[in-house]
């Protein structure tokens, strides 16, 4: 059940990611032993996923430590790369918390700041089991239906985290247990992590699945072939307002009309208390190519421009439940993070 | 105004179809003299839209005459041949009713034939002017803004009719009246319609647009951005559920809980009233390999399985307005195709 997907890992002397922008035509990995390349990777969306990123950005102090020592740069210069990292990406409140987290480490030394981050990953990867579990029985006892029908959007998976998945942990967990009729996998446009990761990793783990366009998945739920949905998150706001992959809350939207859960499953991590609602989470847009080309080919007209955020907001009302580590929150029922956080 | 975009024309000898699978990059005609050649071409939706569709099946009826003459069918076989016309797709209406319009003139020959196909696309265009007029007149009044920022999905444009367009046509209305800030336009996956089509006209036209993800519609829609949403429509049941691309469903969903109208604009001839209600009108499912491919190149893994319904439908319930020819019903507020069809 573990495919052994490690989308991050530490080599020693540098951080190995597996290339998310080539699957799943090929497996491959990348090497990121300098700031440039990291923060670069992080762009690229080489390394995606809130709790990926999150431990991308723990270990990239460690990057960054060690290119200080063999560059020669001084106090300024190394927190200077530091903070690149951090705030390569501006939707995550992981990317920035990961970092965070190993910063008081960085006096004591690399293998201190390593330990530290190894810690952080491993974490992950109890805290996504605990979640699958959690989000699991939680669907069970609210759906009464077996086996299930699943959506997700975008990819919440082993890819996204550090091992395991927190939207597709908890189709994991369904899965262990023979539950999981079948998951509608939204293709998630523009850079289609859906068709790409989460196929992959369905097809990987023996889960039964169907890729969908995006557009699809309003009229897949309305139309009865749908039992709850269930997707990861980039940042929730202290009311429970959570930021995920464009699309998301048109998902809820669908979820509520049909009268089926829409679940949100993820790690406390990424919950920020310090933003009260999502009208206050900076939305990423990303470049309008993502959206006028493929593969080089422009797919729209000379003079088009495109408009592409990455995330978008579902509102707290929205959100049926929170599956956390430490258990669920029915959110739009009341119970809000900030009540809640443990 | 027009543009002179004609996206199905009688050349005297067969129909000249704008090739929609090549554009924007190429601009290119395909001339159809034979019945194998335009059923391929409504299925590879080199032509599509239901109006066009109507046009093309009527003017189609002429084709499968003229190739009886050159190769001694006899009746059947020539009958034969105009049902796998007529039953080419199976969820516009427009393309069963636009043979079946020329079908009484055949025993008087293709030139009636062909004139009363004429008649048919004079018409269309007649129809959708006075689409546009009546749909903007309405959403002026209902929503008080001006200018106004409009979304739509799919192409309704003049590709999609006899050379107006009906939910591009209440967007040339506007724009004629200088009252258009700005169109959001989905690119429609999986076949991008709307990147490929929709932009396309509304570069030729001049009118401001952005292209976005279909799963950026809902987000774009509750952060405010948008005033109205006009579409188009392939069936539309005698009760207003309204059959349209894949993802009008979701449109309509983050309208209602927006709080602004959802418009179908549509001619009369694409309201059945022998269906009486969206669960009645058959959804065609593509090939999943236009899901699970692009340009050739796999984006989903190796085994996998795709879910590619062409189509869906948005419960009357989400209709705000349907703007006809005739004028304007307010569906969501009780009136109905079936009570009020002159």
């Amino acid at each position: 059940m573990m495919d052994d997907i490690r989308a991050v890992e530490w080599t020693g002397d540098g951080l190995r990611l597996i290339d998310q922008t080539v699957l799943p035509g090929r497996f491959e990995h990348l090497d990121a032993r300098d700031v440039d390349t990291l923060v670069d990777a992080i762009r690229r969306l080489v390394v995606r996923g809130a709790p990926a990123l999150g431990v991308a950005g723990a270990f990239g102090v460690a990057v960054a430590m060690l290119q200080a020592a063999r560059q020669g740069w001084n106090v300024t210069e190394r927190d200077a790369a530091i903070e690149r990292i951090r705030s390569a990406r501006p939707t995550a409140v992981n990317l920035a918390a990961g970092v965070d987290r190993v910063l008081p480490f960085v006096p004591k030394g690399v293998e201190a700041v390593v330990a530290e981050a190894q810690e952080l990953l491993d974490e992950d990867i109890r805290g996504n089991r605990a979640i699958g579990r959690a989000g699991a029985d939680w669907i069970l006892a609210r759906t009464g239906k077996r086996p299930l029908r699943v959506l997700t959007h975008c990819n919440a998976g082993a890819l996204a985290t550090a091992g395991w998945g927190t939207a597709l942990g908890v189709v994991r967990e369904l899965h262990g247990r023979g539950l999981v009729e079948r998951v509608y996998a939204d293709e998630t446009r523009p850079l289609l992590q859906g068709s790409r990761l989460t196929a992959w990793e369905l097809e990987r783990a023996g889960v039964p699945y169907l890729v969908q366009a995006d557009g699809a998945a309003a009229s897949t739920i309305l139309r009865g072939l749908v039992d709850v949905a269930v997707i990861g998150a980039d940042r929730i706001a202290a009311n429970g307002d959570t930021a995920n992959k464009i699309g998301s809350v048109g998902v809820a939207l669908a979820c509520a009309d049909a009268g089926i859960p829409f679940v949100v499953a993820a790690p406390w991590s990424t919950v920020d208390l310090a933003t009260p609602s999502g009208g206050e989470i900076p939305i990423e847009e990303r470049a309008a190519e993502e959206i006028l080309a493929w593969g080089g080919a422009e797919v729209a007209p000379e003079g088009a421009r495109g408009f592409n955020p990455a995330f978008d907001v579902t509102p707290a009302r929205l959100v049926t439940a929170l599956a956390t580590e430490t258990g669920v929150l029915e959110v739009s029922s009341g119970e809000t993070p900030a009540a809640a956080r443990p």
